[in-house]
């Protein structure tokens, strides 16, 4: 039985009273002249205007991304950042969270969440990928967020992984260790011991709140640069090792089988990617200056430069990078074009300060085979701006 | 006639149905172990953490603070930036809004937002700080939120001011231009042009997503380091002179009494200051290593150094700076304090590039004199750590 609450209301006792406040919360229009009208009274908790209506798009249960040409910048705001996990997200009682960290250390020990927020903090700006975050079967019809919808940057704060280590006395003779989650999936990866002393962290602060749900609430593993699975959320325990542990999603899916008959286990860093969010499908541009838009990013450091071709990829320009460049975060970039009203197809391509360069999707199946597992693919993309205005996807054929 | 909701539904018909969902909305305890449970699904707004409640704190209709001591890193959620307004958040429907830029201009013009957009864009991280933002007579149990919740820090996009200023050709000899906002109060400012030239934005971003309708949905002028309002929001008029417009709230509030018979008009630029927000009131201690955690900015530039005492300002001891520190941009600041468990009167004082520092309330006042109205008042503010652990907000009187 299906009943509104406007019926149910109708029908119920105190109508009169409830009928009101119904009616006023009936969405009126904005005024015309709002300098006419006095406006709202400040409040608790700020709400996006009406008209604004961000979505992640949600792909079965357990992904959703983010809708990076309705964002500005390069922050992602936390109710909008991509999110991937293999069994839901958990709900956690912070008080009763814990960590525990143990296997070759001197002192085997459990953190609370407060015994992690006693640390000494350290925040970082860091964009996370994952590393299944291309729509290869994309038809013409497809959002940049269908397209690359799974990397989103934030400000995260915690405490660096190397400080906890000294406190539990890590043994020299240490090189890998087990990270776990709190799911259901428990998902688990091996992570070397040198990740710890260069830039992990255990992040339980993000965008300068408390960390979301399904960011991995209360504490996640922060892996700067490296591919997503390996910052596993709801961190419960860390295991060191003399050698990686070969669980079950790292052998099954993480590997990458290439044209010479091996395959690479494990592609831990994200290589050098850009997208460009404006002007794409479904918007329509007119004849004139049009500021061609996009992120760009690297797990290995910072982006040195983004190229752009209006014409297919025959020729291309750099970009404007918008300062600060921050190394492992979405660069944004820009690049004003003279749209003659003819058909074109507009590309980007990042540069990283390793010197690689973003590779067409011909280079990347020269290493990676046709039969390339969906991951880790990072290729040229573009859109085919049409004669009429219209923006639509430049598919691609993957073999 | 006051009915509960739940009442109403169990006396109308329906009842079945819509009990049993109200049942399942009934919020449950999180499990005991959540890897036994299969987690929530994917969704296309996230939300935060049933225990994590951070809020803004209205104080009256015109105005809301941050909840610093709630805050890590940085960047402040949309939804917690501090408001303020004069009479009230006006609605906006984006399709009606315009921009009328005129006075000494070539070509005077209406913009849409939809032009404004159609320009290059330019993003930066800076704060917004309004110039009352002190509790002066704020008792021991002051949050840092309660002393100073009117400054956060947000990624805001948008126009150059200048790119516009070009498009309409705006004359050599004008030298200021009026902002007028759209709220019900046409909050007006008179500018500068020069700080066109210098890096004003028209902002329509705002942590990657629409700039939210208390921050002046759709578009407002931002003066990055400038009193928060100068940078009117709502902004639906600029209009070019070669004076100063002498409007209301500039002449009769937004002047500052000197203690040398004069007043200063205008105070534009804010100056350096920080704010302990760890730990502050209600917190409480244990002894041993507590890391003292805050926030500093400056109008003027970077922050160069922060110093912290715990000694109610007898010694100083530089903190730490989170990296990278930007211009105009709330900088987190710690510092490792083993506390012996004595009662400690713990401070903050911040420098800035110019070679400014901080001053202390006394400082203050010299210039100021004790009946200094309550605008731009920046002075070192401590906290009282007891032997108890507990902290409270250190009194100052005001005179």
């Amino acid at each position: 039985m299906k009943v509104s609450r406007r019926t149910l209301l109708a029908s119920a006792a105190g109508v009169v009273a409830l009928g009101k406040t119904a009616a006023l919360q009936t969405p009126q229009p904005p005024p015309a002249d709002p300098s006419k009208v006095r406006g709202k009274p400040a409040k608790a908790l700020g709400t996006r205007a009406p008209s604004e209506k961000p979505q992640r798009q949600p792909r079965g249960a357990t992904s959703s991304g983010t809708p990076h040409q309705d964002l500005y910048g390069t922050i992602t705001p936390a109710d909008l950042h991509f999110e991937r996990h293999h069994a839901g997200v958990p709900e956690i009682d912070p008080k009763n969270y814990s960590l525990l960290v143990h296997g070759m250390v001197e002192r085997p020990l459990v953190f609370t969440l407060a015994d992690l927020k006693r640390f000494s903090q350290v925040s970082r700006v860091c964009f996370l990928e994952c590393s299944g975050n291309l729509g290869r079967t994309a038809p013409p019809e497809t959002t940049p967020q269908q397209l690359a919808g799974l990397t989103s940057t934030s400000e995260w704060t915690g405490v660096a992984l190397a400080t906890i280590f000294r406190e539990v006395g890590v043994s020299p003779k240490a090189t890998w260790f087990l990270a776990e989650g709190s799911d259901a999936a428990l998902l688990t990866r091996s992570v070397p011991v040198e990740k710890a002393h260069d830039d992990a962290m255990i992040a339980y602060g993000q965008n300068g709140e408390a960390i979301r749900p399904e960011q991995g609430y209360p504490a996640r593993l922060l892996l700067p640069g490296w591919e997503g699975n390996t910052n596993v959320k709801w961190l419960r325990r860390i295991e060191l090792s003399d050698r990686p542990f070969m669980t079950r999603e790292e052998t099954s899916k993480y590997t990458d089988p290439l044209t010479n008959d091996t395959a690479r286990i494990f592609s831990f860093v994200m290589d050098a990617r850009s997208l460009i969010t404006y002007p794409t499908y479904p918007v329509s541009v007119t004849r004139g200056w049009v500021e061609i838009q996009g992120i760009a990013w690297t797990g290995y450091g910072k982006i040195t430069r983004v190229d752009i071709s209006t014409d297919g990829g025959t020729t291309w320009t750099p970009a404007k990078l918008q300062p600060p460049v921050l190394s492992k975060a979405h660069t944004r970039f820009r690049h004003l074009w003279k749209w003659d009203g003819g058909e074109a197809v507009i590309m980007s391509r990042a540069v990283d300060e390793t010197g690689y360069v973003q590779p067409t999707r011909a280079q990347l199946l020269a290493t990676r085979g046709p039969g390339a597992a969906g991951y880790h693919l990072n290729p040229i993309t573009g859109w085919v701006v049409k004669a009429d205005g219209s923006v639509v996807y430049k598919q691609e054929a993957w073999g």
